[in-house]
């Protein structure tokens, strides 16, 4: 088996095309029953400073699989409330002997000044309008499971582009495997990034090209005050959403995806969110698996 | 044994004198030290919308003698706050993984679209003013251990029965297995459903009758504004409550019960919280033995 | 080994000179590798009505390294904020099975109507502004880590005397242990109970004098409003903290401690908080194993 070297997972930008392989064929194996078990008990935090259900319960999971022990934290409850830096919480966290910490936390990049604060590992569950690794790790396998390969895919990206650390995320190691990129939705999302790495096609247009449809979720609570008033569930479904109609003009092998929680009725149908094309739940199904491949990458680079 | 098939735990009406029989049983075996193991890992989660310490934490400990695999999920901290239906956030847990949820909720009848959401079970720990079947459970178990039998005894429920769960669920049973059921406190609160099952009697007239007296909370937190305001703790403890000196008016043989917390000298005066007739305490000790009994009547209808 | 009969750990004023030896000896060999099992499954829960980092961390550390189950308790989601007494709510983990609450209150002396209240042990976290024995105890060991004894050893306390548990802790037992004690930052603080354990010092004249120099931490969020807006961080710095000027008046053999969280360059000029003569985050490391050291004695002296 390929070595990966993630001394921490905190970055798209770290994972070469090999890697990316070989992390799916690990969280293929973990779900087909394969184990592990290591030599020490595993201390992980999980530091959630968002809400989460899925990120963070997958998580939970995905360490109870792998006999971690969980030292519980919680962020509100914590010192952090009287002012103290993330730094020194892990380095506290650190000198009490959590090896590795999971986090979520609303600010870009926070995790840079914590990568040479300790000894514990940080992989990171999501940063702002940043990074998700996890969340395109677990795209890029779902993708892999349905056609066995990349080359040559169509991978339409459609939504809330600029709120979206899954769109960020995605997009550049889809491309490094061999797929092509296209995007819909609002073309005020369509920034400068995006159209680097692809082209602006109109939703109609889109549905009858893509093997793969992957939807974004117009994030509400992000929104500024003026563009929330605006904006009508209705409106963006008729104008920019999957409706029935549209998803009609899906090819047969397409499929749909979504990271979740999806707004139904805006980004997509409802009906169509269990529909047989749809993987969304496929998606959760999968992260479990593939946080195992991603904890067990980092915990075997730090030789804890 | 008798064999129970409860794909889901959600309902008093779903338990029949038999199945309760069964139960109280087997949570008198795992009272008496028997143990249970599981061929495979079982992962639950505990989804608690309203507050509550003992059906929480007896929880907890259930699922920590049973050697279950705790799930932790917090809802403050969930995707529910991002408007995510309970449905869908069940589906999650079911696609990550979680074979059974625990949920209490301040909805009546939440449960239902949960049915056939998923494959994850579900087990009611308590909807609104509905159905609260653990601790009817533990309140049957707690009137069997002492008496042995439930045909022919005298049950007086008192107090606040419009907000209550608990006299909705023990009442059905109590009848069906044989004992016979009489209510006091405030009249408003004894509406039709009750005078159905049972005469209202004065609480003088009610002590020397009943071997189980069996208080509910007056949920204050429940009361509307200009209820609370007319409402004294000293008012209704002179008035409906159990004073000392009611107290007196007991058969030897009677036992007082109360789901707790207990308004200390409003239902009940504080001094016979703990006193030697009380099973206010040994309900809660039952608690942990009787979830044992109802999680694992859950796991085994599943086949997990 | 010496017994040590902690039915309850709740006060310094528990722990004689022997005790502390004792429990120091077990804490250094638990961080040399040793472990220790217990026949029976202990339940433990932990309460902490106040926010806090590293002592919960600790504490949860502590417990994983034991094998002890760990039943979660949350204050805020718990009936508590129904009225429950904490004496009702130690009852009701005491009926569910709970042997051992690790207990953080604000309020001084909270303990002590639980003591007799049911056989579940408590083991104090930190009360108000009274006792926080845990943190005594990882002090004395980092100090008898370093020098081997206290005999004669200079300790200076210098900080927010008044709010801390840690000062009046720490005080009384390094005295009996063979140390000096004296005092130092605003006069204000330094009030009738210290003076009588040791000399107040100015802070250029404490520096050369001491062996061990240990930091309070100011403690903003206890201060009335009028203190806090009078009080600046800069200033407090230049005329009672530490600063890199100051610094260089101690002796080579001499460490520096803080309980933390550090207010950087308001207690302690931020690049010597992890300067080689600091030994802040040994006092968290050394804290995991005091706390099982301390955990340990209380098991064992209920027989649980």
């Amino acid at each position: 088996m390929t070595v990966l070297t993630f001394k921490h997972f905190v970055s798209a930008d770290q994972v070469t095309p090999t890697d990316a392989l070989t992390l799916i064929e690990r969280a293929e194996a973990f779900k087909h029953g394969e184990s592990r078990q290591f030599a020490n008990p595993i201390y992980v935090s999980n530091l959630f400073f968002e809400n989460s259900t899925r990120t963070h319960t997958s998580f939970e999971m995905a360490e109870s699989k792998l006999g971690l022990s969980v030292i519980s934290f919680d962020p509100t409850h914590s010192s952090v409330s009287k002012g103290e830096t993330l730094s020194d919480t892990i380095k506290t966290l650190s000198a009490i002997g959590v090896n590795l910490a999971v986090i979520r936390h609303p600010q870009s990049d926070y995790y840079r000044p914590l990568l040479d604060a300790s000894s514990t590992a940080i992989l990171n569950a999501g940063d702002g309008a940043g990074q998700h690794p996890s969340q395109m790790m677990l795209d890029l396998m779902t993708i892999h499971e349905h056609f066995g390969h990349f080359t040559g895919l169509k991978v339409g990206i459609v939504g809330d582009l600029a709120h979206s650390r899954v769109a960020r995320s995605d997009m550049t190691l889809l491309k490094q495997l061999g797929a092509t990129v296209m995007f819909s939705g609002p073309r005020a999302w369509y920034t400068e990034d995006f159209a680097q790495a692809g082209p602006y096609v109109e939703i109609d247009d889109l549905m009858p090209q893509v093997d793969v449809l992957m939807l974004l979720r117009v994030q509400l609570e992000r929104l500024d005050a003026t563009t929330r008033a605006a904006f009508t569930a209705t409106d963006y479904h008729q104008t920019y959403g999957v409706t029935l109609e549209r998803a009609k003009q899906l090819q047969p092998q397409a499929i749909i995806m979504h990271p979740a929680p999806v707004n139904r009725d805006v980004e997509l149908a409802s009906e169509l969110v269990e529909s047989p094309q749809s993987r969304i739940f496929t998606q959760m199904h999968n992260g479990v698996f593939m946080r195992m491949a991603m904890l067990e990458a980092v915990i075997d680079a730090n030789h804890f």
